[in-house]
């Protein structure tokens, strides 16, 4: 299996679970309807374990601020950069597609919802505040790279290892419990991206605005985080 | 313990600590009667943690769909099939019989909620709707053995190994989170099918139908799926 | 550290966090107060997780139910047994005491709610019927040992020895969401009984009856279910 | 990378990602409001299992109440104890300070309402009364202290060395759920002077008071706690 299907495939079991988390939370008539935050988040954790173990092969960055942070720091070549990010969206962007059509009815029964029905798909925040919402995303993605980065530090390596994909996951999980209030916690420009281009392509009934003068925040905040992860991880 | 005991004993533990939280939330004056869908998802992956443990020396298969993709994969032979998929389902009566004699007086305090009664025992749609439904089941089961595949690749083993059955109890904790919302997420024949089974045959007050018209939903689209997945997988 | 003091002393941890989480969940004022059952039950298991490790020195037993299955399977000495059950039982009553002087604050403010107060210590059915309470408290004891005792198999050694105490708090987690709903699964002698004396014993503003008419269900049902698992599972 | 800018970091991280979560859940239009105790007490887990990696190579105390008690255990030099205690209150008034920062836009949204603004930083009492708060902070870090040390005896060794710092975040996920009712469980003298110090200095819409006279509560306590804890288990 080539990087390239890793990251496609990884990204999509990511988008795939993330996204239908809050289908299935947001969404009109569904089982899990309004059923919080603690549900939410945790399904973005286990997202991301899921999407770790399929895209081990290529190393399971799925996410391009960590492919772009980990070329900052010289651990990965900036030339495979640009195939892994395309990868990354395009598998968000099946992902997402999948969470459409699996969820139709659903978003058929929400034509009173939009903004609902856009959250399925791109994160929006809760107080629109341009500066405020960037540095959101910057902080999220800061400590998702930062703490990553500990991860393989001498002391850590026997206790951590042994645990595959799950220190990764509690590590988002307590991102989104924690820092997620105030913007959804892209922190992962595909994981936006990717689904905002889907929900704008599909037909939804009732759909509304997808919200393009938002999606640069998503994309920019988790680069610069992630890469000042870097940086300050390497001048320590 | 021969095979056949072994998955009979693992699923008759899946299904009774499965349908047993549905009881808790779904029937009346239960200790957890509407604790959400966190407690739901969280106890059916506890249960397949559970199961998995009771039925390693048959392999924990514990679901037909994974038996059947197993065999199209070469991996598992077809003589056994058989014996497996009716000890799985044998073991899911059991289990879901265990649940009904255990919750008997909050059934009989249920005689309300006939739907609430059969949601005990068998998935049901959310918004019916055959096609939308089975290819809900047919995405769920195959993100199940999709990413269960992926278990054993080989940059995997080592990290995901230590974990024993932790990583199967995450991925149905984040199916049933994120892809549950639509039809419940059966992602497993005997689940289905044996409970309703019980629910037909014992007396509840207030029974209403075990709706037979759905039954083939839960049966037909788990075994899609997961021939789906192994096949998808292979050719990878 | 003699096995008294260790079985006293990770019962009396098992207790206190038992007891506290009903506490902080039932009485009045609390920062947790109906914070629902997934908060109950995550914080037994986890509870039972820090039992394990503080009476790891004597086996970690915690409960009578367990040594007198043990001791019926022949893996206990019987001239242990007494002992063992005492630290236990000793140990739960220090551990509800404990909850009681921290929570007396709460305690006096919840003289409106004597079950409740009751609640903290015991357990209690949530429709009164000593038929199907017993046999609740004996299908959760029997799941309890029964996938305890599949943790030692061959196969499952080296996978779960990894994971610690986690597998058994996993367990406790999954029979508090599914089979919890009915009694409020004691699945534990000691635990009952220890903290209903201290119920019994201790001063509270408002309190009611210590419910000693129910006092034989949460002992004789956990005693059944534990040494039928050990019988069953020995005929396997 | 020196123990100081360890333990700094470290702090950082745990008052991050801690204060973070309660900004989330009380303060006003955030994503995560009133999501409840299961959130907060998650988050409060996770974020110890962050600062933990974090801090490993300081040996992760994270804590003065751990320090001071390892001190008293004759396991940590007593010349480092200042310097660590100063990382760690000046970590945690950086992370509070980003928690500022970040959510800056719900603080001035919750003018309405400044004991939960206060309630980001510093913890307080859900009944007042002084020396029952101050058991509590006691009780709590008793616990904390009493089980770690337990950590490390000789049939606990292997199996939670495995396991990274799962244990330690579960043990803290324990305690704020059954432990965490009464005070909020600062447990942890850094945790809450140093985010009290920056709520007192920092400009927030509506702010009351920084509630100086609970101050010493959550710094007496938890001291108290964590050295009987040591003087206990040594005396076993």
């Amino acid at each position: 299996m080539s990087p390239f299907t890793s990251e496609f495939l990884g990204t999509t079991t990511l988008v795939l679970l993330g996204d239908g988390v809050v289908a299935n939370v947001v969404l009109n008539k569904t089982k899990g309807q309004n059923s919080g935050w603690i549900v939410i988040t945790a399904a973005w954790a286990f997202a991301v374990f899921c999407g770790v173990i399929v895209a081990q092969p290529s190393g399971a960055h799925l996410n391009p601020a960590v492919t772009l942070s980990l070329a900052v720091a010289g651990k990965f070549a900036w030339a495979n950069v640009f195939s892994y990010i395309a990868a990354q969206i395009l598998g968000a962007m099946c992902g997402a597609l999948t969470v459409w059509i699996m969820y139709k009815p659903h978003f058929d029964a929400s034509a009173d919802n939009p903004g609902g029905q856009l959250a399925v798909f791109a994160t929006g925040p809760a107080i629109l505040n341009y500066p405020a919402n960037l540095l959101s995303e910057i902080i999220g993605t800061f400590v998702l790279i930062f703490v990553i980065l500990f991860f393989g530090t001498d002391k850590n390596v026997a206790g951590l290892a042994a645990l595959g994909p799950l220190p990764v996951a509690i590590l988002v999980f307590a991102i989104g419990l924690s820092l997620g209030g105030t913007t959804g916690y892209a922190i992962n420009p595909a994981r936006d991206l990717g689904p905002r281009i889907i929900h704008a392509i599909v037909p939804i009934k009732g759909k509304g605005t997808s919200d393009w003068s938002y999606a640069w925040v998503p994309i920019l905040g988790p680069v610069i985080g992630a890469v000042l992860a870097a940086v300050v991880f390497n001048l320590l």
